[in-house]
């Protein structure tokens, strides 16, 4: 199966053409649309959630995911293959988070070159013409790069920051399940907010976080809206210390 | 095929993650999209919207229907038999009105367990995986129950308030189409509203009802927003008279 | 292939209940959202829209195009076949900008009657399933008539109007890449306009147009919204000039 990862938005013909590109390049094979709301033009939370998304998706997959601010300018595309998934997308970080999770990888630089390759939609021409040949069985249309020349050393080992909003308001952070204590607190907009197992768990109003169905841990409202409540959007950093602590001892831990 | 009714929205990754448990367990299976933005978190009106849709959907088909506020309480999951299409949710009344206008019904407990269930999540973590098994032709992997264990007995025999209010600010009834006699009229914030065919059997700016492509009563103003210029939302009660009636006669019928 | 060209929106059952329709009548045949926010209610620039996303779709392919203000009139339903594609909605010029480019071109207007055609949702009732069996290889049911009959010869050659607007505030214009030569400027709010091949190549907040990858021209604001900048809307009329003219000089051109 092809699966769709990018920062289109569902209006506007964007989507569809490249899913027209898919259906005729890759016949009988499966296109799902996984996500077209990843951060705009932000590879780095982009990446977090993808790389989180990844755990869910059948081995064999292919990912088309496109956050690519940097269309038209030089940047590399590339195919990426993360514990039998493969990625195919432009080499500016998105791939990071995915690799480091990964227990086996390799990468590629894409050499192939459409016929026609418009300036602003390399998803449609390059791409998903690449996805295609991928789903139906051929090899990467590049060559192969070391895998240090496409990783991002410099980035945070995590990211400490709020990667995703959902349409309710919920905050995913890119801190993963096993990254905080269940003591944990964070302090945000003067609010110290606790751990809790489900919505249900905290009266109506009150802020908590929890490990959301990504594995990350998220910042919500039972009945509300952390986001507009809390402040965050994508990009917020937020820190917490561990519940024992006395306000004189926290330092914010960037785990 | 398998058909998706939820209240999740197109935004964040949760139909795709569901499409992607589809796609594998049930290879071939066309799914569809039929609706993502049911009432949020309210069976009621959500279930008398997919109960008309089901007018609309072939015999055979299997519907994923996620409209779940209870996730992580202990609310059963279950699977329903409605003339020949077999629906998946939780157990929280959610297929009450397509149980009302069935003809044949049956109704399952599921009692299989993913080897891992989240506690948000059961649309991706059981819910589909039992609808892929089922459109792949296998049994239901639960035990029969007996129909009056999951029925609503208490609820009304039709929701004479608003369901829907589309894009257009278009408001639909739980009112179906024989319910009402043609010239049953609406008074709703000081409006009188009588029956059209059309939206252009009246001039712009006009509210009337009709008789909508689902079959159920519906509140319009041509070439206007009928919700806002009237204060409609899911869940506003709504109520009409003959319109011979006097006003002095007028009590609020409910059929 | 089937692709969905409409005006729906992707709220409501709308788009589903459509997709229930063809996945029954045209079992195995992909089925594509192009597009679901074409101009609402708006068949001209809707169908310059169309026209121009047709050069990247394949040939064979059938186009359900449904932007249908008059629903319920007595406008004809037709079938297009414009180099190879058929196109499949009502008799109100949507389909005119296709045949004007069209080397080849032919019309037929549909007789089949649906058993149960509802007033307001010919989308589902009438063009889907015609669609369904023009995709799974049977002739259109309906009569050719001379494409004369459908043809809008009063309609202008092209449309210097805007014709869409995307989520980030760029607007397309009704104008093909040929019509403008590289030095045109376009005058909007005061502001003189000039060509870029990028958004990269003019500084953060400049405005510039550019030929776009459906190949119309587009005016854009690098890191901005133009349409919230610029005051454009679907309908707006835009004209240009020579970069050479002086102010003295210049008279609108609606090339």
């Amino acid at each position: 199966m092809i699966l769709l990862f990018t920062d289109f938005g569902w209006a506007g013909p964007y989507v569809g053409q490249m899913k027209a590109v898919l259906a005729e390049g890759a016949p009988g094979v499966p296109v799902i649309d996984l996500m077209h709301d990843a951060p705009a033009f932000r590879p780095r939370p982009a990446g977090v959630l993808l790389a989180a998304l990844l755990g869910e998706i059948p081995a064999g997959a292919v990912v088309l995911a496109v956050v690519d601010p940097g269309v038209g300018t030089p940047r590399a595309p590339l195919v990426v293959a993360a514990d039998g998934r493969r990625l195919v997308g432009p080499d500016n970080g998105l791939f990071e988070p995915a690799l480091r999770r990964a227990r086996s990888a390799e990468a590629w630089r894409i050499t192939w070159q459409p016929a026609r390759l418009s300036a602003s939609f390399h998803g449609r021409d390059l791409f998903a013409p690449v996805a295609a040949r991928l789903a139906r069985g051929e090899p990467v249309p590049g060559e192969p790069v070391p895998l240090d020349r496409v990783r991002r050393p410099d980035w945070p080992e995590v990211l400490a920051e709020i990667v995703y909003v959902d349409a309710y308001g919920n905050a995913m952070t890119g801190l993963s399940a096993g990254a905080l204590p269940p003591d944990a607190m964070f302090t945000i907009a003067g609010r110290r907010i606790a751990a809790a197992a489900v919505f249900g768990a905290v009266p109506p109003g009150t802020a908590f976080w929890y490990v959301n169905s990504l594995g990350l841990i998220e910042i919500a409202i039972n009945q509300g809206d952390a986001a507009a409540a809390l402040g965050l959007a994508i990009g917020t950093a937020v820190s917490w210390e561990r519940e024992g602590q006395s306000p004189q001892e926290r330092a914010p831990h960037h785990p």
